[in-house]
């Protein structure tokens, strides 16, 4: 066994922060460089623009009419019009110069009428200057246009542009080198083998520079050896203004990193309580930023955004782009470790005038449910952990107004599900589907709960052989519920293509490797309860206690032969080339609170459940039916 | 005298916008283009995008430690440790792959001791697939990883790669076509003469059309020929999807450009109910959108955002940025036409616990109030005003945190006051100062109305000699107030370089042309009382009624020779380069309720006034004395 460094020396998210700025402060100066103000938009001024000339230019009309000398025009009224002749008048537009010895404009509206080309009658006296806008009456040369440290808009180009200027002073947009590591790393789009990881850290947190406000270089992955690390970052310590270095995410190749870095420079952090993201070392190397960024894409998202985005927010003078919080009520209690503060990825909804937040998968390898958070729900150090049902501070990552617009689906899981998030922004303006996937029966818990607008189920009334509504009525005593009905849809083994160990139902499971689904998943119940009426212990099915959470992660675990066989729907064994035996067929419907069918997002959710669109896209997912998709059962519990 | 089209055809706002998307509805369909996802940042997906390899590729190690299997190591226990010898375990570092027979994985962390270099001792029997990550478990090839319509994430990046995503399907940036035209026009840096003026307005367009998505392509300056703008429309709306041509502001302009579209297309609107922005030209010509933009830059900034942006932004699916709505106290009556919906530049504060909003100059032309403004104040066009005080809502276009954070300043103007708000947030982190230039009495009234934090005064009590605090004393009775002292200036007349009428003082103003502040100013009220005890008649000075806003509004009209001399500060004088005779000495104080000293950004305020940099300033304007800057005197009144 090789010796590993098991133990980091770790320290809290505020004093870690706290030592890198330290260690800093002596080089971080933001940097300024002369551009053209038509090549400035979204910059930042490095220090006050003043007007180098007046605009107008000159005293110019404000209307279209005559401009006249306003002595002349005495006397003038609708009772006594006066008419004037060339040239004591003469014919300007809006912006024509206004020169002595006129000093006034009158209208054209306010011409009683042309006499002759030459002669025009008026009905009103002009007082001096009136519809004149003099030299400088909206910028005076000389004026301050912008302060420093202004982010540069398109008005802001405009008045700078009329203002005479044509080149200006804005900070720099630093220089960032964005280094992935590890020999194992492939480039995305190449072959791919076992033990080969795409190599995708780097190109998200280029583009987590380009939002922050600097000029990301990504290179190619450096392999692990020593001396090829040790000369690239020595070589980037000296080219660019900061470097993010993507180090392993084992112990061992961290210490790699570190160790290099502590030969180049000074490594202030190395290891910080924050999950995910522990693993983060934070450096100077030639008075430069160094960041060794955790592995995991989770990690490395955080600790970006912890550590390095406020580091480049300063040497750029960039606004931080700060997310929003707002206080959401959590749907399932969280625990946490005192030894490190937790980001936990979060959905957020808002259902009946509340936001609710439900937890996430916490990996730091789900890089999935960073695509799917809606924000963040921070556990202090000092905090054990936060109860359901508890209103919590949350980071938005979404806009709020977008959430608003979002029919929260908590429940059954189905590629539907997939199929409904992306069509029903298209067939609508601006509303949105989110689904997490707890199972049928955590689908009605949190629709009791007051967490979610509709639950995906598929619950079969042992008693009555009756799809869903006896579930509803034993569930919602006393309430008005419906049902919006869904798609009839095959249940069955999922098996290698070509079904090698011949399994032909139920009973052969005994003699196999089964993987399960997750306790509440109705497909379970239906297992279950099959088996019973089979008399089949659980015990004898080996791999009963393995458990996925979708029916997409069964077929992935039978595809890569870790399984023989798992229960799921026929779509999902399709999706993935594998063979089917049909076990039985169920209903899978959406249980709704029934004042909830008035919502416009959800009349825009059974729109797309009708839509000649969805039906086109349930014949390519195969095995399902679709007699009634999107018809209203009302359900009086 | 040339005939006019005086009258446009005006709609109100909705209508116009209908009738036009109308128009357009058989024409706008979203073009999308195949690009790399490492070059899609910001973009938008137009298909739903679905993985084509899972993550993790293959089943491996979530951990450092040793893969076993998970049978050999049945009865292990902290009392009864096991020894386990190569193969049945083997050394694994996090993401190695998990290959059969090994089946979990032991932490090293777990690891009692290595015995020797081939076998360990374990103190824990291992479940099986324990500390693995299952293929798939974050994504599974087939999944959706993003649906259509959604804009592309840092996130979203770094997970298509890992999902075997390359290349994606995305909406087009559209393409926008954006001419100047007018014979006048000249391009920012050149020779200006009278009658040029330099042409910003595409700039801005042009940037407003990269906020919206949209790929702007700049043409130079279009004189006024008609067959040279027929043949560059008919070109443009062959080759972009979209053309924004910004006509003069003149009837006669405006009609030029309407009758060629209406020859080429067709012109769908031509004026609208909207202040600024009316004589707007909605057209579809060859299919595609042509809007005539109004000269004026408020009016061209309106009429993009209100009708162009919209229209942009279903060509190319990305999501409007809306403008966050707030709720604002307004501090003066505004009235409006009910001829058309207005929108009212405003400076937003936030004091004492609500937000006030101040109207800005409403001209069309008065592109620096469109900078200096924070929101925009709507007046419908069922509305004939709003009365001071009213709550009103007022759309955002700066960021309500640093609004938070700002400083409101009403009173009178000094150039100081721009030294200021560029010195503020550079020696604090992110306060604000905004100033309204209302002259000292209107200073105070809004002041005591609550409307602002501070008053810049210098306001001299005849009966005493003294500045600012009595008059402070007589308005606020009963409160506790105080004065931040500012700067000692002095007061004077501006006149031409060489002063050619020999200007000696206020008693040779009779005999040329005079420019005057407007009332309420501190410097008319000086005016005003040294021709009294002079015993000048106002009536006898020439230009008397003429009003200027600013000191340097009144060296401007001097500088442009409208005006033979004026009463305004030295500083004034200097940056125009123009000639100056000392009238008298006066305090320019801040006058603040007692209870906003305590205000952080107050304190940062008060920091800036004390500053080097801020003395340096001061030394290069000129004609300031600056013994107490900063100093609070407090004042019970």
């Amino acid at each position: 066994m090789p010796k590993r460094n098991l133990y980091l020396k770790s320290l809290p998210v505020e004093e870690a922060i706290t030592r890198f700025q330290d260690a800093l402060s002596p080089y971080l100066k933001a940097k300024s460089e002369d551009i053209e103000v038509i090549r400035a938009l979204d910059r930042i001024t490095s220090e006050a623009v003043y007007a180098r000339c007046s605009s107008p230019l000159y005293n110019c009309a404000a209307m279209d009419g005559i401009a006249v000398i306003s002595d002349r025009t005495r006397g003038a009224s609708e009772t006594a019009p006066l008419t004037l002749k060339e040239p004591d008048f003469v014919a300007v537009d809006t912006g024509d110069p206004i020169r002595p010895p006129y000093d006034a404009v009158i209208m054209a509206e306010d011409i009683l009428e042309t006499v002759e080309d030459n002669a025009v009658t008026i009905r009103f006296a002009a007082s001096p200057w009136q519809h004149v806008r003099p030299v400088g009456e909206d910028i005076v040369s000389g004026e301050m246009i912008l302060p420093g440290g202004h982010q540069i808009r398109p008005v802001d180009i405009g008045v700078l542009l009329s203002g005479g200027i044509t080149r200006l002073s804005v900070y720099i947009r630093p220089s960032v080198a964005v280094i992935p590591t590890g020999t194992e790393m492939i480039e995305p789009g190449e072959e791919m083998v076992e033990g080969s990881i795409i190599e995708s850290n780097s190109r998200m947190l280029e583009a987590l520079v380009r939002h922050s406000g600097g000029e990301p270089e990504r290179f190619s992955p450096v392999p692990d050896e020593y001396e090829r690390l040790k000369s690239t970052l020595q070589d980037v310590t000296g080219r660019f203004d900061m470097a993010l270095i993507i180090a392993g995410t084992s112990a061992g190749r961290d210490d790699y990193t570190a160790s290099i870095l502590r030969e180049l420079g000074n490594v202030v952090v190395h290891g910080v309580n924050i999950k995910p993201g522990k693993p983060v070392i934070l450096a100077v190397v030639n008075g430069k930023p160094v960041i060794g960024v955790p592995g995991y894409p989770v990690s490395a998202y955080l600790a970006y955004e912890t550590f390095a985005a406020p580091v480049l927010s300063r040497l750029s003078r960039s606004p931080a782009h700060d997310m929003p919080i707002v206080k959401a009520t959590l749907t399932r209690k969280l625990v946490s470790s005192l030894k490190h503060r937790e980001y936990v990825r979060v959905k957020i909804g808002q259902v009946g005038g509340r936001l609710v937040a439900s937890p996430l998968a916490r990996g730091a390898g789900a890089a999935m449910s960073l695509v799917r958070a809606d924000g963040f729900c921070i556990i202090g150090q000092d905090e054990e952990g936060v109860h359901s049902g508890v209103s919590v501070d949350v980071l938005l990552c979404r806009r709020l107004s977008d959430l608003q617009r979002t029919v929260v689906s908590v429940g059954s899981h189905d590629l539907i599900l997939d199929v409904l998030s992306d069509l029903m922004p298209r067939l609508s303006t601006g509303s949105y589907l989110s689904s997490t996937h707890v199972g049928s029966m955590g689908g009605l818990l949190a629709l009791k709960n007051g967490e979610s607008h509709i639950a995906p189920v598929h619950l079969l009334d042992e008693d009555t052989g009756e799809y869903n509504i006896p579930v509803l009525k034993k569930l919602f005593t006393g309430k008005k519920m419906a049902l919006i009905k869904g798609v009839g849809r095959v249940q069955g083994l999922i098996v290698q293509k070509g079904n090698p160990l011949n399994i032909g139902g139920l009973e052969d499971l005994t003699k196999c490797r089964y993987i399960n689904r997750q306790r509440g998943a109705g497909t379970r119940l239906l297992f279950d309860s099959k088996l019973k009426v089979m008399g089949i212990p659980f015990a004898d099915i080996p791999g009963y206690e393995r458990e996925a959470a979708t029916h997409m992660a069964v077929a992935a675990a039978v595809k890569n032969a870790d399984a023989d066989a798992g229960l799921g729907i026929f779509s999902a064994a399709k999706a993935m080339e594998l063979d089917f035996i049909p076990v039985g067929e169920e209903e899978y419907d959406f249980a709704i609170p029934a004042e909830f069918l008035k919502l416009s997002h959800i009349q825009d959710f059974i729109k797309a459940l009708q839509s000649a669109e969805f039906l086109k896209n349930l014949k390519a997912l195969g095995g399902y039916a679709f007699d009634c998709c999107g018809e209203i059962i009302p359900v009086d519990c």
